[in-house]
């Protein structure tokens, strides 16, 4: 949620003569997207975000990035397009940053989905899932289960100073997903956005209107995308004390997911440990994240126990009729 | 340059149905303004900022700058027009905070001014202060020469960490200041904007197209918006070790000004006691900020020193011509 690099008058000038854009007419810092720096760029012949990527984003993954959102953009998928260059390019760079300007996408995030916006991002999902059917890149999901039990070292004595016993819970979960081997199970795969929040999906009113901020899309099970989803729009609020699955949520998401994309038999098995294990990987992104900022910051990360309370949830749900599907 | 209030879907939808704005097409925080929570918002009718004040703006002040901004605009100086609800006011209530949607200005802010952006603004801020001239509100400067020794004291041990020697140095410019009285001069006072950087100026090109942000805006001398222009569009980097007035640019500015409203002889004799006066009070409030932010913190303050270096400049100047005027 900030601007990190700064952009000169000359550096855009220059940027922007690479372009067939016209002149700039507005240029201003825009407060979305938690890794990069994102500028609103008005020009004589449209709108567009401009978007530098910063340190935690590996430049080798960029060019996957880009060609993943040119295919959905291809596909009249409604996601931001990056725009060519003169040259053809569009990844360049900007203030040694590696840069693309990609289309303006209209819609709002909704801070509260509501039941139907949940049904439409389902189907959205499911179109998405579809578009990228043909898509020839693949990456691995670097957040994926390989990398949980190193993400935890170390971080035992953080998850119990928020919640006294809850390293045992995280270590049992680890066993759980570590003995039902979900990366081996044999579920469609294809490419999946990985980390498609509220925040990261656009509506205009109830209607889906697109899908934004693709980097940690990879290739994986599709259903973990609708794990991600389940996890990130059909639980409420996560207070400490609370586990609010809002079961009309998740059954339209599922429902809506279902009306584009039926689930195979061995994805609706495995949807309880798919959904457990997202929780995990976003406990222990935000577990890491909370320890790593010192108190005093003013930037607060977001709580680890918002996830620990969906854990909760997911230990006891047995079959994907318990997610309302 | 943050976004520190949220905005629910609820409360953004009962706030635009007092609007006849149409329906919402995008709603981005966006990183500008440091005092207050900016949003870009586009609706079916067009493009807006919606603004919700923060803290450290006093709301009894508002209807000032409501009133100025819609002054202005009546006027048709280039400035947010404040946009009436349908029961005519432009002042309202959003997630508890004072909230008013203004119109969207084009342009740029120029990082790093150039000559002929200089003598534009100039020009721009001297039809400003024309069009401000049958405004009949009023607000006394609360950061002005009688607010200086109470924001100086107890300060002078952070400006001597910051460099050795400088409180003693503070000490005689607030002497200087007293004892010149400026703000008792005769010379022509009216509705200044007292913050007018260069990121709160726009400009398509090399043309001024408009100023944001009054919420500085007070009754002062006329010439002291010169002097806030003059230390920041006419030095450069302001670097520890380096005083570099740029005087094309100083003479460039007062010659944009003078080109629409010339100088009266005492405003000429009082530009170098002013010039030095807005040097101490952002000195001031920067050197505030600087030492009341702890080591770690992710928002590094505007450093201090940098109007100390135009102290050094200012001390030197005894007549209006050692600016270029």
């Amino acid at each position: 949620m900030a601007v990190y690099t700064q952009v000169s008058d000359e550096a855009l000038e220059a940027f922007l003569k690479e372009y067939d854009l016209g002149t700039p007419l507005s240029f201003k810092g825009i407060a979305e997207g938690v890794e990069n720096s994102n500028y609103y760029l008005e020009t004589s012949t449209g709108r567009f975000i401009l978007t530098l990527f910063e340190k935690r984003v590996n430049a080798a993954d960029l060019p996957y990035f880009i060609g993943l959102k040119q295919h959905l953009a291809a596909k009249g998928f409604p996601c931001p397009e990056p725009i060519h260059g003169r040259d053809g390019a569009s990844l360049r760079t900007l203030e040694g940053r590696p840069a693309v300007i990609v289309s303006f996408l209209e819609g709002l995030s909704p801070r509260k989905p509501n039941v139907t916006q949940c049904r439409e991002l389902g189907a959205g999902m499911a179109r998405m899932h579809l578009a990228l059917a043909d898509f020839a890149m693949t990456r691995e999901n670097s957040l994926g289960p390989a990398s949980w039990p190193r993400l935890w070292a170390g971080h035992e004595a953080d998850a119990d100073a928020l919640q006294p016993g809850l390293s045992a819970l995280i270590a049992e979960d680890l066993a759980a997903i570590a003995a039902a081997k979900p990366q081996s199970f044999a579920i469609p795969r294809g490419t999946v956005h990985a980390d498609l929040f509220p925040d990261n999906a656009f509506f205009l009113g109830d209607s889906f209107s697109g899908v934004i901020d693709f980097y940690f899309a990879c290739t994986d099970a599709l259903a973990y995308d609708l794990a991600v989803c389940l996890n990130s729009w059909a639980f409420e609020d996560g207070g400490r004390d609370s586990i609010d699955y809002n079961f009309s949520k998740g059954a339209a998401l599922i429902a809506g997911y279902e009306s584009v994309r039926p689930l195979e038999p061995t994805e609706r098995e495995a949807l309880p440990i798919l959904c457990r294990g997202a929780a995990v990987r976003f406990f222990l992104t935000r577990l890491i994240d909370w320890s790593s900022t010192p108190a005093g910051a003013l930037v607060k990360p977001k709580n680890p126990l918002e996830y620990a309370n969906r854990l909760a949830f997911h230990r006891k749900v047995e079959t994907a009729e318990g997610y309302g599907a």
